[in-house]
């Protein structure tokens, strides 16, 4: 029948049925009870392996592959703690929505909490973080069951991909022999040839998956859209928020929506709207520096706006979201996964439906547009704060973190996929990143904000297309997840690392604690690592550079190169802290006098 | 009333409780969250703090210093992902039973599942893994609520170390300000001076912690001994078997039941009795070559034990296991805990007694000993393996990798604490570590077995005392858990390094999968790792040995000095495999001849 045993038949099917589902790569991490299934993955003719030795790497690996495709990358592992190192991973996933397939080798139920070697209790490992859980029966050769494997196999993808995307567990329970081994005793008699060699669908009449999946989208019903759009042509001041999310508001649905508004829009770094062709053609300005503006004395005059419409999750900037906590006005929440990511308890009305659909039936609904002088306004404060921050970087003004993220926006080549380190990157990018036409493709991990995995996840990002790679993080973030910097050869990934350094957690800083006596031995924690030898470690060339122009210089050359840099370059934390404040407190004098 | 704000006056509460309870020591992760824990433990003049970046070495250093000691070392993490990364560590103390104190910081209830950021939903994080949880309540400067959280310090305390020991997290909430910030609202009128000045102890009459435990051991009663006992009598040939145990066996007791019973004594390397005293005082021989006879031709005309006693839990040694597996007689598993630790299902009595009180109430009541030449055919045995291992050493020979556990476990300074590795590792000690009478405390991860976070529990266990410590790890544990690396310097430990280097999963080797296609690129997986560079990285003296005598004098010589130092031997793992198959075999040809 072709299948030497049923493990064999059982992860063959598995990998066949995931590969016709769009699967087209998996990471696997090196181990003896996942042998059916590493082998069927590694053996499948159209699915990408990436092998990683660090499950924790593999899982953020994975993460970032899926946040720039939309699909995702399954994962293998063997029993044990091996499953426990997915977790941090897994929690991202789930709260950012990004779809993931975990499949963890188990050993058979006999030995379960037996005391076996290896042998942990992986039932529900994730809790209540992932979509949906199978504790899969054991392989056997059998028609229903088999039926059973590959619907679960288009389940699992549909469950990862659905109206709420996020991590599947499957727990996949084998019995030696774990390799293609002949078992006699195993001759799959009971399954028709026509599923054995991979016949089954033409002969059933079925088009490429077992079970071909089709996720609607919510789409609100017309008179909802009309009660909304009165709503939205009824404000004077109306706001287009968008906030982080891997696969929200289009640029096209965007334009509608401004065009019929005329909204100012305020795009987070991680909405995929700051930057892209859109921004100049937009018929409202796409703001990118309201961090350092919105309830500041610069622009205390100014009115309330009285609509709000949101998409994607909560922005990154904490002066947005408490400027809009503080406005006393009808909001507006799109989401299509009814995830109700509103921290701050304004949302007046959760629109559970597509973005892009309702953006555009909207932008068709709404007749008048708000008054010119908010849109003015907001152009205004954007002008004045871009001209501060190119004056704060110019020649013998003093270099600082967030100009780093000024730079590296500015610098990165259309396209890029940049990726951005919680805890302060993406802040600094959030307020000194400006609005460019450039298809830049920005991604974090927002979802739990942790500064674990960050590596892995942007290389991860970084497999999935041929785009220049650039990942700004920090010393703590580079530090926590080096061992993901194995998968630059060993997953044939390039990229320009920017790393700064600042020696611990510079972010402390910015808190209460950094008045008090445990701040520097527990909170900035200064490590003193010399990054410089994870060059020869992983293969990569490790440039360490002391000003802008050097920085400059470094970036464009990594960037048109082949192979891994990482360019470092040191600051004081305290020092950049203040600059910060320095520039955003210019910033708000330009926009008070402008 | 000395306190600025119930934040402090919980975490302050919580810290001294804990060290009431016996606590000296508590791993920290920098973080914002956590900032009302980690301020308290760090001003309190009793508690040692170890500081990490990486919260997934952290813990398993915790697991390793309460490995070491039989006491937890409280974890503090902030919210979000880094609760995750605590997740293997947990999963390999609840399997080991050693103790664990998870405290991990969350946001206040009302911004549970909200979008918050850094905010996932760490309820019950670790699921079956812990032996108790608990959501905690708000901070609240309340009589009663100050009273449950003394008790719950003094429970997760008694939790963590009862007649199961293991994991144990209590999630603490804590509302801004996290800082010790004076907050008027909060003064905490209702809480008595005393308690809020540290006297409270005396003033109510307590001695201590506010509430002792005393934790009694299981023991039989004296007609259960005497039925065992009848057991044991009535046996020729019986078997002691001490399987790994943190805290099992004592050597004092074991001494009296093998001098009543006359029975060889199989000792796993984990189990703690293979090395000591007492391998010279024993009345029967301490046995730690069976790993390489037991199942074998050369032994296949011994009768079958007719009584096992079995301590600890399962051996590390296959043949060991399947040998009692196939041996048709009554056994005896005695377990504090009544874990079941007992994959072959072998077990005929489980006796959930305290393994000292067991043996030395046994030893009392047993009258007669089994057969002389029982005994001597094991001590035979012995002496033939040793010499065939001390002939594989000689001069002229090829070194292999369980030729460095051999030396290892020999030129070990007395006392020495030995952490060997999984996978390959352990089981070259147990085959190739000779018993010694030198007080070597061995451990090893042996609950789940994971590759992970190995040099983050040796270091732990490091930590604990002034003993020499050594490390025999292999490749792929150095490289998963090279993180763990920082707290040589962080914390203030010194070891010596021996990492045994085949570059990649060596073990696969010895499984079936070697003979198939996908094994060298997803099995063995070669990383091609220099790991040289780590020398510079972490302040350690990293150096390369290419045989026998060097890596004895760099081994004596690291043991004598200070500082750290990486002693790396590289083998090829098939030529080691064959090596280890080909001494089995001579060990085997010796016993048969002798």
């Amino acid at each position: 029948m072709g299948y030497p045993n049923v493990n064999t038949l059982w992860a063959e099917t598995l990998a066949e049925e995931l590969a016709a589902g769009g699967v087209d790569a998996v990471c696997l991490s090196p181990g003896s009870r996942s042998t059916p299934l590493t082998v069927a993955f590694a053996e499948h003719p159209e699915i990408r392996t990436f092998s990683h030795l660090d499950e924790r790497s593999a899982a953020f690996f994975a993460l970032g592959r899926a946040r720039r495709t939309g699909k995702p990358t399954p994962l293998v592992c063997t029993s044990g703690t091996a499953a426990a190192n997915f977790h941090p991973a897994v929690i991202e996933a789930d709260q950012s929505g990004v779809p993931m397939l975990l499949l963890t080798a188990d050993r058979p139920p006999e030995l379960t909490d037996s005391g076996a070697n290896q042998t942990v209790d992986q039932e529900k490992l994730y809790g209540d973080a992932v979509r949906w859980y199978r504790d899969m029966p054991e392989p056997e050769a059998e028609p229903r069951k088999v039926r059973m494997l590959r619907t679960t196999a288009a389940r699992s993808l549909a469950a990862a991909t659905g109206s709420t995307p996020g991590p599947v567990h499957l727990n996949c329970r084998f019995r030696k022999p774990l390799e293609p081994t002949p078992v006699p005793d195993d001759d799959p008699e009971g399954v028709p040839d026509d599923w054995a060699d991979g016949d089954r669908s033409a002969a059933e009449g079925r088009d490429g998956p077992f079970v071909r999946t089709e996720q609607g989208r919510p789409e609100l019903p017309a008179d909802e859209v009309v009660r909304v759009a009165r709503a939205v042509e009824a404000a004077d001041r109306g706001l287009l928020v968008a906030g982080p999310a891997d696969d929200g508001l289009a640029p096209e649905a965007l334009e509608k929506l401004a065009a019929a508004t005329g909204f100012p829009v305020l795009a987070d770094p991680l909405s995929d709207l700051r930057f892209g062709p859109h921004v100049d053609r937009l018929d409202a300005p796409v703001c990118g520096g309201y961090d350092a503006y919105l309830g500041s004395d610069a622009v205390a005059s100014w009115a309330d706006p009285d609509v709000v419409l949101r998409f994607g999750a909560s922005p990154t900037s904490k002066p947005l979201r408490h400027s809009l906590r503080d406005s006393d006005c009808r909001q507006f929440v799109v989401d299509p996964a009814g995830g109700w990511t509103e921290a701050e308890f304004t949302a007046s009305d959760l629109l559970v439906a597509d973005p892009n659909a309702t953006a555009s039936a909207l932008a068709e609904r709404v007749t008048a547009r708000g008054e010119a002088s908010w849109r003015r306004r907001f152009a205004a404060a954007e002008r004045a704060h871009w001209n501060a921050v190119e004056d704060a970087l110019a020649p013998g003004e003093r270099y600082w973190e967030g100009g780093v993220l000024a730079d590296a926006a500015r610098l990165a080549p259309d396209p890029t996929t940049l990726f951005v380190s919680n805890s302060m990157p993406v802040r600094d990018l959030d307020r000194f990143g400006r609005p460019r036409t450039a298809n830049l493709t920005v991604l974090g991990n927002r979802g739990a904000s942790g500064i674990d995995g960050i590596t892995s996840t942007a290389l991860g990002a970084g497999s999935a297309t041929d785009d220049p790679l650039v990942l700004v993080t920090g010393d703590l973030a580079y530090y926590h997840d080096m061992n993901g910097l194995l998968a630059l050869g060993r997953c044939g990934v390039d990229a320009t690392i920017v790393l700064v350094n600042n020696d611990g957690g510079g972010i402390f800083g910015i808190l209460p604690i950094a008045e008090h006596d445990t701040f520097e031995s527990q909170f900035r924690t200064p490590h003193g690592l010399d990054f410089g030898p994870t060059g020869d470690l992983y293969g990569l060339e490790f440039r360490r550079v002391g000003d802008r122009a050097a920085f400059e210089e470094a970036f464009e050359k990594s960037v048109d190169s082949a192979g891994t840099q990482v360019i470092e370059i040191q600051f004081d934390s305290g020092e950049s802290h203040d600059r910060r404040e320095e520039l955003t407190e210019r910033s708000r004098r330009a926009i008070a006098t402008r």
